[in-house]
């Protein structure tokens, strides 16, 4: 019989009890006053409470609403601190430890009797991105906080801190997997100086927030405190919905680069200047366009590029093309995939500049290499498979939180089907049933990775 | 033998008088107090001073002169309005009326004895594009003033009032073609409504040289009042160089239309969706950025096309693009090809479209229809073979205040070589020995044109 009252014991032992727990007991939801725990054979009963989850998502969901029936709470906005403050009151209000860093992370924390236990995170974040989704970030921070209620009435000891954490700015309206970063002591002045929503807005948000640059580059959490950190969140793609299937496990969140690919010819007059007298930049930049793409869907299946946007200057009807300034973004699942993806599309740009005539000039913009997240993946497909899931393993095409702590700590993630692929939009939309679904192999991947430790 | 003296005679016999004096008189230079005419045989030994043209030409170029060795004349900007006041000058002191409308144009006249003849305008512009080059308009208004001081010294009497125009905004800085289109009658409120140099910058320029417009949309001259239109101007291409010869006689200004032209896709996010369910509206863009350049030269030889600008929306990174607006212009020397032109590309953008999934969004943003300049092709001809020149027909592919006055009476365009076919540009360059030539073909096709009436 394992009580929740805190109680002395060594990590060893605590890690042993948990594991025999898991493997041999069932223990039922019941009020925070219920210390039983009743015997069963199925671990997997352990559920969370699907009621009250979807209270909060609904209640959630009214700060920062937009008419489109999305909401509207970028980085440390007025609406973004709102519901900042409404995590706190859950949070309290069940009966968790409220917690807050430097680095303006908000965490719900169960604390393990252990002292100096290291802590397993669950997590996502409240922010998003302007006229985004109610489910991207919002779901995995309440089936976190979920979770953590559920553990904690159940009157479960774990060997560790169970921590359910709000991030700053993952969306990047700011910087960027601000907090994840913050938290892993991969945050650098450099990444404040240049952030990619501008100066003068971090400056502001921060002020807002009360938070400061130096909080944020003491932010980091000691070396070893980290015990793993798992995180529920919406596919934002179609593949689940395709597949019929219940649960993603994610392998690994894709490696990203971005680079600015500049065509350079010659401004002349568009009336005067024959077609065969033309340096026209735009010539060469459309023909990256098509064979970027050309390339990546023949010899890349997997991964993804694109071209966001442009500028073309001079830029009048009748002036010719001088220079057209391209954003290329790239993604692959794995090291030497990303680094042949790379080489084929900036080969490419030199061979269609080549062609025309043109200048190139290629200017780096950032890069995150691939996150392989082999260490959680056995833990979240066995907890899909105790509940009865179907799922498949398949790779991020987005960025997340879990980039960040990659490397300090196992880091696993768990998607649950996005209707026609939404993200970032209003028109996200995932069943409840589904919601549900990811919150129960959240709550049992957690309790196997701790068990596991 | 013809007085310089106003008297009162005919049209009719002037004309007479003209024809006479031009096919068995030579007038050679003489001062201004000099009357009497000699006979030779040869009138295309009249000849316009060179070395005053080139001081001329010298001074003009100090006013609003750039670093690069260009000008920065643009239009009613306070070097412009400096470059004029300079004309009256040169205008006054060299025995002329100065003459000025309510839409800012600014004349040199030399006005013929008989009350109520047309008048033969010769002319070009002051004004020029930012950081534009020295010959561009200069040349066309120097030489202008030239012819007339050169007939007023050789003491001709012509059956047409001679004016030297300098017309108001020809580049564009404001409207385009503003001065020549309201003497022409062709200037609408509209037009001045939603200018291309955007509303206030047209109101602050008018205040600044004391226009109106009211005065703008007042100046149409009187029907039948305009005898023809010659201008003279540097080739804004290369073909006269490349071809080594002297003197091009514009035959046409290309037709121009230009469109906004945008393909329509989804925004989706540029991680998480596949290459396969993308809706990528910059893969139609960049298809039919090169398909238009393609149809052009390989089935309208003679026409250009331009996509001068293009604006990609959303416009990040990580956004595939949902909308991609292209800046396309086109230009064709005859009414027919101009017609087939236009068919050939905007049905390319609509099958690049579709061939991508993509809608297509057509607005139409302006059009001048081809200007034949037949009329004055001969007398421009004739001007160089008297004078011993090499010249070939070509059309014009830059727009010129000729189109304004097309229709409303014979025009004609001469131009010379500018090296590189610079244009628009610091590096303008016409060996002087080639404005002296364009100079003395504008004056004799003048004298042709006048005795031809």
């Amino acid at each position: 019989m394992i009580s929740s009252s805190p109680f002395p014991m060594s990590r060893a032992f605590l890690g042993t009890m948990a594991i025999v727990l898991l493997k041999t007991v069932f223990v039922p939801f019941c009020s925070p006053s219920c210390k039983i725990i009743l015997m069963k054979l199925n671990p997997n009963s352990l559920l969370i409470n699907s009621e009250r989850m979807r209270r909060d998502f609904e209640e959630l969901a009214r700060i920062g609403a937009t008419t489109q029936g999305g909401v509207h709470r970028p980085a440390l906005s007025e609406a973004h601190l709102e519901a900042r403050r409404w995590f706190r009151d859950q949070v309290l209000a069940g009966g968790l430890q409220f917690h807050t860093d430097s680095a303006g992370n908000h965490s719900a924390v169960l604390p393990c009797a252990s002292p100096g236990a290291p802590s397993l995170l669950l997590g996502s974040h409240l922010d998003s991105v302007p006229d985004g989704g109610r489910f991207d970030g919002a779901l995995g921070v309440l089936a976190a906080l979920e979770a953590l209620r559920v553990v904690k009435e159940a009157g479960f000891s774990l060997p560790v801190n169970l921590e359910a954490i709000d991030f700053t700015d993952e969306e990047g309206t700011l910087v960027g997997l601000l907090g994840s970063a913050a938290i892993a002591g991969k945050l650098s002045p450099q990444d404040l100086l240049n952030p990619r929503g501008g100066r003068n807005a971090l400056l502001a948000a921060l002020e807002r927030a009360g938070l400061s640059e130096e909080g944020l580059l003491q932010a980091a959490r000691p070396p070893g405190s980290l015990a793993g950190y798992l995180e529920l969140h919406i596919e934002q793609g179609p593949r689940l919905v395709r597949e019929k299937t219940q649960i993603g496990v994610v392998t690994a969140i894709v490696g990203i680069a971005s680079y600015q690919v500049s065509f350079v010819g010659r401004a002349d007059h568009a009336g005067a200047t024959s077609m065969q007298d033309r340096l026209d930049a735009a010539q060469g930049a459309a023909a990256f366009i098509l064979s970027a793409r050309q390339i990546t869907v023949e010899h890349f299946h997997g991964c993804v590029c694109n071209v966001g946007a442009a500028s073309f200057a001079p830029g009048a009807y009748n002036i010719v093309p001088a220079r057209v300034e391209l954003a290329l973004e790239f993604r692959a699942p794995d090291a030497e995939t990303f680094s042949r993806l790379e080489s084929a599309l900036l080969d490419s740009a030199q061979e269609q500049a080549a062609r025309s005539g043109l200048g190139l000039e290629i200017e780096f913009r950032g890069k995150h290499q691939p996150t392989v997240m082999e260490s959680a993946v056995k833990v979240i497909c066995d907890a899909a498979a105790d509940l009865g899931l179907s799922y498949i393993a398949l790779p991020s095409g987005a960025g997340h939180d879990a980039q960040s702590l990659a490397g300090l700590c196992p880091v696993g993630m768990i998607f649950v089907p996005s209707e026609g692929g939404a993200s970032h939009s209003p028109r996200e939309y995932t069943p409840w049933e589904d919601c549900v679904n990811g919150a129960n192999v959240l709550l049992h991947s957690a309790l196997k990775m701790a068990s596991s430790l």
